[in-house]
């Protein structure tokens, strides 16, 4: 029988399992993949599960989130990685070298692998013809040490793609037209695999811009062919050795379909402050602009730089606007610098700013108050620019360029000039021999743990019957940015829970923490569809667990998160009936009796709400093997019960 | 009467007074440069004065210091500041054109002008013939409203240099070994002039890196002859019209001089936590670091980032070491990346920051947890870097370098390489095209003030009897950085002195605060020698009278702190006997009768011990005009009764 790429991809890699959509499989992974915002936390996980070293074909730890150093505690966390990678054979990835996926894709991709990274946009490897998806830290950890990694089958989405992109129009259009049509749930549970005579013309680097933010609509991986595009970019990176052609079958079907023309499209640019607000950049041409923002794991190529350079070249950006250019690897600077296109962008008023993540995770460059930035990032949800009131938009280089220019959003198309050329160099600066390779034969290593590196907590499992009010009731779509912040203030405490849980649900709700205290015993969330979509940080789950919270309730929740509530030990159930999402108010006293008794097949699991007097039926989606890791407290506990035995 | 060069430059500038040192003196002010940490308070205090243009011949604003927006604030001041510039016909220069005072003296310096700025460094133009000194921010909106600059006529300290400095020793070594003979306060009250023939060899950046540090002399400025060398840094910056060849008279006289021989130099270094700390390199030489930093206002020539990068040229950094590049200027950035400096950094494993201040105003870069880091720049004061327990080292590029790629502190010599060559460009671009410029027509300009940018507070004068307790007790050398800390939390409340006054002495008691708040009331504070060295913040002025500091007593003052605690109507006194600080101890209740009656000359001041019962002598160096605006509460409150009048 004919497959389509993901089936291929996912069949050699079975562990357990059938490619049934909806039901559990395992797979083996070949690599993993951790930065440091995650990253403290899946090290410290990997010493509490004893082993002496990965058993991974290639681990690799970036820093590229807590870059901007204000005291000890990122310092000391780069510091305790680079001793956690050379004693457990991690290659390690200094601060400087560039964000985790295109220096990964760069250094470490290989079509037809396996990639597990405790990010969220490690989907973005796809690009290359690999199986990459984003998972919690713990998983990873879990990965690292060789186990198989759990997961729902997912149903594979064909998307074919023809045509030819006319001028102005690059990548990041075609997946904010994705955007357009799935919306930021569309892809739950769903591999979105691009295929057809469209992809011709796309470099590897705009596969990663559309792969990256399969993330955004809620996919579990994306996933293109390894094709003569591919074998060209390996080329470049000086690892053609490492190319292996991967196509679907002749014929392959696909659960669902979709076609994109790509001569079709024009500029598209998502409104704050949702990735899927997409609409013509003509829709909102003309609105003054603070900020215009080229960089980040969403357009990390060299075209996404020099293609700027070459539309400001000779000009000056307007004086009231900020263009910040964020280099994506240490590579792609040292080209640009040789190539000219960098002093091209300086002369015309650019601010050069450190490689990495940047303003992305909120590391600097927060925009004015309620000043409109746009950026080329993958995403624009509430205040996680740094500024509260934040007027985010998400477009490509072209559009963000052009607006800098006049200072006011600008389709591209209006400037009235020829679209620059750009043609990729042949061979690039291998970047390898910058990163501290894993020693071949293992030394005695200590870690090196600063003042802020905290223990994990311990986390007891759930009660025989499950009481407490519910302490939040927040609404849909709500993002693991509000669940727990990101930002120059939050990251550094990503090694700390005690000190990090002060900031849980702080955007939603200022005094969540302060009540959480006050409590001090079990408590339930409810949110509503989509709940817990975007960054893949498992201190979205841990931090409210410290806090006391055992049971989310929503209408529906995104894949990440969901499983890293079960991770840590929090039971996550569903509403039957959506529409009784309104008979909970906050503040309510929940109950529910002897909860994993309760989690049959089938079944639903009844909850009390002892101040109405009424019953909710609940559902869950848990598959047996996370029954019995919420029968432990959690995926720690289970780890260590199961090495005991 | 032949005359040195820095007294034609002041008797070229005198309002009044005479060249009689140790006189009050007022000079006419030609220029001023502001910074946006001191800036948004110098303009706030120009709105206030209500004039509605500088009467300077050239007034610039720079943003160099707050560039890492991590919420609103940043950005809403930048936008504050560009605002100002457009309403009151002063340059404004965006975020990434660089640091203020190496960008200043490439776009507006002339040898033979006197420049005012709200920076303690602005003393660097000195190395073209200019008399600039750094003064609190009060002081330079006076001076932008035509108001002449008043200070104490100096002593003119002359060095002689002769000789040629050796290889691997460069001009940092040579301000190395002035602090290390005159120690942070031994040029208080006095003009440093270099000249002799050792200056042929030094270009004007050079100089400029000695004439920068004066400041952490206690220098009022720093003088350099306008030479053929100052000519060729003009032509260099296409502005070879604006050179005026300038020089003390043949045979002229020093109040006292000093002479050092280059050829005798060694590679010199700064220990932890002060910058006349100094030793050779090699004392300290063999310690494992966690840094090498280049760039700031200390080190910002295009040779201080092209050495290092033909010294790493085909090498790699030490890989435990953050190798961070700080460009100095968006002209420098610019040429080292045409020339392919840049790309040598990077190659081997730089961190290239943000053009701008940086880690050296702890805005990002801190050292972990007490992690030895080296710096070119001016000043290592106790946690400036944003660590507290940090050990920073002040050094040469040549040090800081040789140190990166051991890992350990190196005297440059040792690396068996010859000392790599580096020739100045003939000609840079011309960075005046991205400053925004005044315009010639004034139009109509809203100020724009985000919800961060607070009022002036209102200040009462002094009362009839001064009384109440003895606040803090500090010790010697207490700098600016430890009234009133800057780094990346603390530096965007420069607009808000309610919530600034937070941090006030916070490094030195964290209790201040509170204590000051519990106390809703007049206080005191005592320190030792060199009482409030450093920066030139009027913020460690305006947030302790905000806290209801009245009068400081210390056994010596730095000369730009002493000023703007009478700007802002805080009494500056002085022990008559330095042993007296012993019979003051914290908490005790202290009261001056009628404070402003006893300002007599020669007549000293009373100070009851109420809680002791004894009476303490102290003495005032204040001049006429300095009681005069005590007597008002302050710069402020008398340039508004004076307008009314």
């Amino acid at each position: 029988m004919s497959k389509n790429l993901a089936q291929k991809l996912i069949e050699s890699h079975l562990h357990s399992g059938s490619l049934e959509p909806g039901s559990p499989i395992e797979l083996n992974i070949d690599q993993t993949l951790t930065q440091d915002a995650t990253g403290t936390m899946v090290m410290l996980e990997f010493e509490a599960l004893g082993l002496p070293r990965v058993k991974t074909e290639i681990s690799a730890q970036y820093v590229d989130h807590n870059l901007l150093q204000t005291d000890f505690k990122n310092a000391d966390d780069h510091l305790f990685l680079r001793s956690a990678c050379r004693k457990y054979g991690v290659w390690f990835s200094r601060p400087g070298n560039g964000v985790s996926h295109p220096v990964h894709m760069s250094c470490f991709g290989i079509p037809g692998k396996t990639l597990l990274g405790s990010d969220s946009h490690t989907c973005a490897a796809g690009s290359m013809g690999m199986l990459a998806i984003g998972a919690g830290g713990l998983q990873v950890a879990l990965a690292m040490a060789g186990r198989p990694f759990a997961l729902t089958m997912p149903k594979i989405l064909g998307v074919r793609l023809e045509g030819e992109l006319p001028p102005w129009v690059s990548a990041k259009d075609i997946i904010l037209e994705m955007l357009r049509r799935q919306s930021v749930k569309g892809c739950v549970n769903k591999v979105v695999e691009y295929h057809g005579p469209g992809l011709a013309n796309l470099t590897a680097m705009d596969r990663h811009v559309i792969a990256n933010m399969g993330q955004e609509m809620g996919a579990t991986a994306s996933v293109f062919p390894a094709d003569e595009v591919v074998r060209a970019f390996l080329r470049q990176q000086q690892r053609e050795e490492d190319f292996v052609a991967l196509a679907a079958d002749d014929g392959a079907d696909y659960d669902e379909t979709d076609t994109i023309d790509l001569a079709s499209l024009e500029p598209l640019i998502a409104c704050p402050s949702s990735p899927d607000k997409v609409v013509p950049v003509r829709d909102v041409a003309g609105k003054t602009i603070y900020q215009s923002y080229i960089g980040s794991s969403a357009n990390p190529g060299l075209r996404d730089f020099a293609i700027p350079a070459r539309i400001v070249e000779g000009r000056h950006v307007d004086d009231a606007v900020s263009f910040d250019i964020n280099p994506t690897s240490r590579q792609l600077l040292e080209e640009i610098s040789r190539s000219g296109d960098l002093a091209r962008l300086l002369e015309a008023g650019a601010r050069l700013h450190q490689t990495g993540c940047g303003g992305c995770i909120g590391m600097g460059q927060a925009p004015s108050s309620g000043g409109i930035s746009l950026r080329t990032v993958p995403r624009n949800f509430p205040g996680r620019s740094g500024t509260a009131d934040d007027q985010v938009y998400l477009c490509s280089p072209e559009t963000a360029t052009a607006s800098a220019l006049t200072g006011k959003i600008t389709d591209p198309r209006d400037l009235d000039m020829d679209y620059p050329s750009f043609t990729e160099p042949d061979q690039l600066p291998d970047m390898r021999p910058l990163l501290l390779a894993p020693q071949e034969i293992p030394v005695e290593v200590e870690l090196v743990k600063g003042p802020n590196i905290k223990p994990l907590p311990e986390f007891d499992p759930l009660p025989d019957v499950l009481s407490g009010p519910l302490l939040l009731k927040a609404g849909d779509n709500v993002s693991t940015d509000e669940i727990l912040p990101a930002g120059a203030e939050i990251l550094p405490l990503r090694s700390n829970i005690p000190a990090i849980s002060r900031y849980t649900f702080s955007r939603v709700d200022e005094n969540f923490y302060q009540r959480a205290m006050d409590l001090k015993g079990d408590c339930f969330v409810v949110g509503g569809e989509n709940y817990g979509q975007g960054s893949s940080r498992e201190h979205a789950a841990i931090a409210p667990r410290y806090l006391g919270v055992r049971c989310v309730i929503a209408k529906s929740m995104a894949r990440i998160h969901r499983r890293n509530l079960i991770n840590f030990g929090i039971l996550p159930l569903l509403f039957e009936q959506p529409g009784d999402y309104d008979k909970l108010d906050q503040d309510a006293d929940l109950e529910i009796d002897d909860p994993i008794a309760q989690l049959e097949p089938g079944k639903p699991v009844e909850l009390k709400n002892v101040t109405s007097g009424e019953t909710v039926q609940l559902k869950h989606d848990l598959s047996a093997e996370e029954i019995e890791t919420l029968q432990y407290g959690g995926l720690i506990n289970e780890a260590r019960k199961k090495h005991l035995d």
